[in-house]
């Protein structure tokens, strides 16, 4: 196991080398820009579920998670080996949604800049409206109420919306409303409304994401929010968990799909890195 | 898309003020610790391989990347819709080798901390030794040689092995040394030997990287590396992608696995941030 003790911050240690050396500051300020970065002064936050049998998918879904097992003891050779084989439908778990799953000729999920997944957090809070309305869609009203209180949503923003339905997860008739097999006709749960998806792509966010199965609330037969969003070359992060483990600004989010070549999207790990650990 | 010009290095700027507000130092360096880092500050260099037709398996793998389409055109609701499903055995293409994969009771791919696979990048270049003996290993000498020209592999480091293979990528016949289909006795490329593998963990490293299809070399019959690194719980990184263009230290790494319940491995999506962009 790596040694986990390094994690009291170079950052700080730099910052009072700086301000005590106060004729060497340039010198130290090109260092500090060149130097790599302790991301271990950082609590890690797994923003991600692991792929099971449990996995919930789209109730339309043909298939779901489905792992087969290749070899699992001790080989011939002598020594232990595990290996397995598995299928799943890109769009099920935690995954990302590419532009082109809801926009011809946009890009697929290959072709996203990995800098577009890495960004800022913005962790909007709608558990009260939701539990008063589990089909509760995030207003321009909210967003602008979270502005106040947090300050603007920062350009390259990953955006995550906390329903507080990860708590139902993975019980599929809590989480999305409905559990018959094949009918995606009486879903119910919370996403993001139309207006307020508009307001955030003109804040120039990465992505947006949330902690229900869709960028658009359960009942939604067009998928308003999937078609605004994807047209703007932006992803969505969809059944995202652990969202009550981060403040409301602050952290950081990497959110890194699998490498889908044509793909519409696909399994993402989403990790939080979160300051003052 | 994401407005990108906010690079310019706001650690630089929390430098500079530190050091012109000595008397404030305490408070601005705690602030500073809470604060957090702008990742954009660094040039993301992407170090993995599409999924696709053309990803290389072992040549003993009963299945490789196989992505079936499910939607793809205008639906009855008059949007656009595109979605695939695919499989793919866990250990193909750009891929992480989880504990248990070589070690009995070791962690399978969902318990490794997340921690453990974002760290320092340590890129060790064997392009020469490979180039005069495609089989070659990396030797403890090797590995004494970068650290008196580099410094000590620090501990939490993502080892990545460069041989130079990767521009051989996806021809399996070069990359692998045969491309015979079911058959591993012929195989030819260069990975780590035994005694680096267990220097390089007495360091406490996070995981073991390599640009060619194993980090056991091409002719190896016990997979030893693989033996002794999964022993220590930590992971392998194979097939690894553009390690051109990292610097031999000062990148971090970040390598993420598709979060499988149970799995021996599985895809990853691997980046690296490097500084001075």
């Amino acid at each position: 196991m790596p040694d986990r003790s390094r994690r009291n911050g170079s950052l700080l240690i730099l910052l009072l080398l700086a301000a005590l050396t106060a004729p060497a500051v340039q010198a130290q300020a090109v260092q500090a820009q060149k130097a790599p970065i302790d991301l271990k002064g950082f609590r890690t936050v797994d923003l991600t579920y692991s792929f099971d049998e449990k996995t919930i998918y789209w109730p339309t879904s043909p298939t779901t998670f489905k792992l087969d097992r290749l070899s699992y003891g001790k080989t011939e050779g002598g020594y232990f080996y595990a290996s397995n084989t598995f299928c799943t439908p890109e769009h099920g778990g935690t995954h990302l949604d590419a532009p082109i799953h809801f926009a011809a000729g946009k890009r697929t999920v290959e072709q996203i800049p990995v800098e577009q997944l890495i960004g800022p957090a913005v962790v909007i809070d709608i558990r009260a409206q939701a539990a008063a309305d589990r089909d509760y869609r995030l207003t321009l009203q909210d967003l602008r109420a979270w502005e106040e209180k947090h300050g603007a949503v920062p350009a390259g923003a990953i955006v995550l919306l906390r329903s507080g339905w990860g708590e139902r997860w993975p019980d599929r008739k809590r989480y999305l409303g409905d559990d018959k097999p094949g009918d995606a006709s009486n879903l119910h749960f919370p996403s993001y409304g139309a207006e307020a998806a508009r307001a955030l792509l003109d804040r120039k966010v990465g992505a947006l994401g949330v902690d229900t199965a869709s960028i658009d609330h359960g009942p939604s037969k067009d998928f308003i929010v999937h078609q605004i969003v994807t047209a703007a070359n932006v992803p969505g992060l969809e059944n995202v968990a652990n969202l009550e483990d981060l403040p409301p600004t602050g952290a950081w989010v990497i959110a890194l799909p699998m490498k889908i070549a044509g793909g519409s999207g696909g399994p993402v790990r989403i990790v939080a890195l979160v300051p003052g650990a």
